[in-house]
Formats: structure tokens, C-alpha cells, sequence
């Protein structure tokens, strides 16, 4: 990867952290999801499910909604993305539907599971592969700083899985 | 299925047909669902993909929002769905995730592909099956009326795939 765009990708995941941190503070789940299109941040979102009574409200949804709104256009091409989870079926499907160009994530769907989320057994990989999307998928992208936020959540008196 | 289960099942469908005729003749794309707990109808609503500059605003996951408010729940638990089409990956898991019982649903993605839609190449049924989910899907129900829909709107001169 190129320096300058490893650059942007920290940035944006340094974004989502700091978002789905916020989102922790105010009782919401540990997922947070930035979004850039031409080096530029143009959404940024943590999960809202709790907060929102709306299942559908995850970083991932939540920023690319807010993305759409930012440029006015239902398609976020050559966006990139940083998502400190790896995405659920439904938000892999929502990237693709948005037909951005990179997602990077960090923690995996087998962390969310382990602290309590009703994950489908179905890696974002899967989704991309099998469906044949042309969405470059790439894990592990600052996996340690991303995890982390399920250690917090976990022992958080707020915590609510679903 | 008992008789008075089809009934129901018969006028959500017709709710959802009537609901995706609407969103047509307002320039929306042809898909609508209805959703019902306890034999009461809780929320119908139409693919808003294009009104709403916003990608995720699929037929389903507009009725999740809206079902969720309704009931000021996550959960949608027991909830029975009818929906004119298949499922896309993010639906499917979006209806995991809100743990409906039953989908039942007419057209089928393969309908929507032909219509211009950019679909993933993942039935509904991959998705319950390999993601290990508990939902139970129905497919083909009142299927002539549904694939009816996509026969309207590529006729029709305001149309816009995605």
C-alpha cells in the first residue's frame, strides 16, 4: 500500500474508533465506521441501534446513509472505508449495493459474537466471493486498537447485545 | 399452512403489491413489504432508494425501521413478512437481525437482475442456510403478481436501477 494512502485509511479508522468510543459513552454498541471519497472524510458513524429503536442502525449503515445525503448520489464510488468490525452480511451487501471501492475493518465477526451479538456464521469474505461483488475487502487493519472497544463494552453496566 | 394463516399471509402480500404500486407511480422501484405481529399489520412500505438518496432504503429495511418504532422494539419477534421480492443479502440478515419468524416473498432476485438491479449473487436462502439463521423463508408466494411489478416499471419512463 501506498504511504500516503495508508495515511488516509489510519486516519479514517482512527475516526471510527473515536466515533463508535463516543457511541460507548452515550450506552450504544462498540462499532463505529468511517467513510472518504477523494482523500476526503465525508461521513463518519457509530452503531445507533439503542439509541434509535432500529435494528438496521449499524456504523456501517448509519455512515453510508449519512454519505449518500453528503454528495447527494445513492452511489459512493472509489469511496473508502474503515469499519472497526468486519461487516455483517447486511452491511457487506449495503457496501456493495453503494458499490464503494476499498473496505478496510478490524475486529472480526467472531469478536462481536463472542460478546454477545447474534451474528449470522458468515464472513463479510463470503459475502464479497460468493455474491461477486467487486469490493476490495481487506482485515485486520488496526485489529488490536478495534478489539480493544469490545473489552471496554464488555465490562461496561450499559452493555445491551442483540 | 392453516387457512387462517394464509389469509393473513395473502393480505400482507396484497398490502406490500399495493404499497410497491405506490412507490412506482412516484418514480420508486418496483418492491415493497408489509410486516404483522399478532395478526395485526405493523408497517408496509416501499423501496425509497431514490426519493430518498439512500442506498440502504430497500423495501424490507423500511419496514423494519418502521415496525421497530411502531413497537418500540429491536425485536420483531414472531413477526411474519411478506415481501414482492426476494430478499437481497442485506435484507435477509437485516430480517435475521430483527428475528422475524417467517418471509415469504413472490419474485426472485434472478426477476430483479433482469430488471437491472445490480444484485449480489446470494440467494435468501444461502444466506438463512450458511449464516446458520432461525428465520423461515418461503419463496414463490403470489409470485405472478410480484414478477407483475418489474413488467410495469421497466415500461415505465422514469425508471432508474441501481
Amino acid at each position: 500500500m501506498k504511504k500516503s494512502h495508508q495515511m488516509l485509511v489510519t486516519t479514517l479508522m482512527e475516526a471510527a474508533i473515536e466515533k463508535a468510543k463516543q457511541g460507548m459513552a452515550n450506552g450504544q454498541s462498540p462499532f463505529g465506521c468511517a467513510i472518504s471519497i477523494n482523500g476526503k472524510i465525508i461521513a463518519v458513524s457509530h452503531n445507533s441501534v439503542v439509541r434509535d429503536t432500529d435494528i438496521t442502525a449499524h456504523a456501517e449503515i448509519n455512515a453510508i446513509r449519512q454519505a449518500c445525503k453528503q454528495i447527494d448520489n445513492i452511489f459512493l464510488s472509489d469511496a473508502i472505508v474503515a469499519s472497526t468490525c468486519e461487516p455483517c452480511p447486511m452491511c457487506m451487501a449495503a457496501l456493495h449495493w453503494a458499490r464503494v471501492k476499498e473496505v478496510y475493518y478490524g475486529a472480526s465477526i467472531s469478536d462481536a459474537e463472542q460478546a454477545g451479538f447474534n451474528e449470522l456464521q458468515l464472513p463479510a469474505a463470503d459475502i464479497v466471493k460468493q455474491g461477486k461483488s467487486s469490493v476490495i475487502l481487506i482485515s485486520g487493519y488496526m485489529e488490536k486498537e478495534c478489539t480493544e472497544l469490545f473489552k471496554t463494552w464488555t465490562m461496561s453496566a450499559q452493555k445491551q447485545a442483540y
